[in-house]
């Protein structure tokens, strides 16, 4: 029997949420060869009908019946779905009877827009914090940082853009960023901007052979982009989170959801969003 | 009996998955007066033991108990939590029993990074889209176009910025923007340095009123926040969309998620993340 099966995320709004829990489901199973397939934006009996079709395409295809992630609220669209020839595993009807019962509420079975749709005062606090790290990158203004929640610190290369964007843009924290140059890491001291806001300071680190690797790409076979020198920054670069006793964490394979995640764990920056 | 109930989102990973699914379920009861709480990187046992601490203290504070949303994959850190006195509505455990049943397999139950995890390439790809996005906002140069996944248009302030970051940042789209001014909307054709680029162009579309509303925050009482002026723009941009077969979302009220799943689902654009 073929190991492939296809994987359907359905909802009615974005999908994502199906698709993050339904993928961590599925590489609980290492061996199962996978094609995914997102439908979103669910939100009528034509759009669920349509989907169907694809469900039984899917399920003749792969010779198996393809298994469903759901997080369709609404009863009347799920029913469609239910009819197909899919393997459904709905994240939202599973757990709802189960809170009705514990909370002693009904539940109100609506689409709504829920997490997905966004007031203006959210639209303006993600605004005004990416807005922020974008004026703030790499160390470009220094004068905006009474303002800041947070200032990552880490030498070039190794994680800090992305980083604060995604702050900003998920938890509207307002994020600068500063590099620590060759020069500012002759010693441990901390660079002169720095250093009346070292409570607000969170060091990114990386191992040199990862470094090298991000930096050849930008200069090849500069001294950039030499290990002896990102040997150099990275072992200063530590020493100063060390002597300055500055949080400091990993960036070394690791996405900039945990990254973000792991900041907003160890440090006592506030979520805005 | 106070309708106050504290949620807990315990996570062996970032938490995200567990809070926002955890969210859209407890949206499903409006009335519901909650406090919430996050435990991320519950990765061993003592970790596990201060979540049950923590899950314990608020369930004496309510006087009931609080709502766990777990995506916790390890049995033995899961078995920890189950001893504390809340509702464990649990992620993973519910359905991977049923997949192991249907796809004939035992899971992993492993925690590793899985989603969280990020490769070297992924990375690359992830800063290229990003730098891509950074180089290529708001017209800023044109000459890169060439390699755009998607140009975003539209008229200012009606969300480019962000959901080409976002683009970038989750899906590793290269995703350029370009304002559509007030002399670009004298007419209804295409600005030249669009012309040979059509078939990349998805349109941002916006109400006046909201509109006026968020540039009224950036340049108060000016005529770029008038309403005429944002009435006027907002009508000719409609107009070069549909003169010229563009296709087009609103951006009012809706979240950027939302609208970067929205042009992903209604473009060709594939994902590359």
């Amino acid at each position: 029997m073929s190991l492939m099966r296809t994987i359907f995320y359905l909802s009615d709004s974005t999908g994502l949420t199906a698709e993050t829990l339904g993928r961590s489901l599925v590489e609980q199973f290492p061996d199962l060869q996978i094609r995914e397939k997102i439908i979103p934006f669910i939100s009528d009996i034509s759009s669920a009908q349509a989907a169907v079709k694809e469900i039984q395409l899917a399920a003749q295809n792969d010779g198996q019946p393809p298994i469903l992630f759901s997080t369709l609220v609404d009863n009347d669209l799920r029913d469609i779905i239910a009819q197909s020839p899919g393997i459904l595993l709905d994240f939202v009807e599973t757990f709802i009877g189960r809170l009705e019962v514990e909370l002693k509420m009904e539940s109100s079975n609506k689409i709504g827009h829920r997490h997905d749709s966004e007031s203006y005062e959210k639209y303006m606090a993600r605004m005004e914090a990416l807005n922020y790290a974008l004026r703030n990158d790499d160390g470009s203004t220094i004068q905006d940082y009474d303002q800041a929640d947070i200032i990552l610190i880490g030498a070039s290369r190794t994680g800090k853009t992305p980083t604060c964007l995604y702050l900003a843009m998920h938890f509207g924290i307002l994020a600068a960023n500063y590099p620590l140059t060759p020069d500012d890491l002759e010693n441990t001291r901390l660079p002169e901007p720095l250093k009346s806001h070292k409570a607000k300071l969170f060091g990114l680190h990386i191992t040199a052979e990862r470094l090298q690797k991000i930096r050849q790409e930008r200069r090849p076979n500069s001294t950039y982009a030499s290990l002896s020198q990102c040997q150099f920054e990275v072992r200063q670069t530590e020493a100063l989170f060390r002597d300055q006793k500055i949080p400091f964490t990993t960036t070394t394979d690791r996405s900039v959801e945990e990254l973000a995640s792991t900041i907003l764990h160890h440090s006592k920056v506030n979520r805005r969003l």
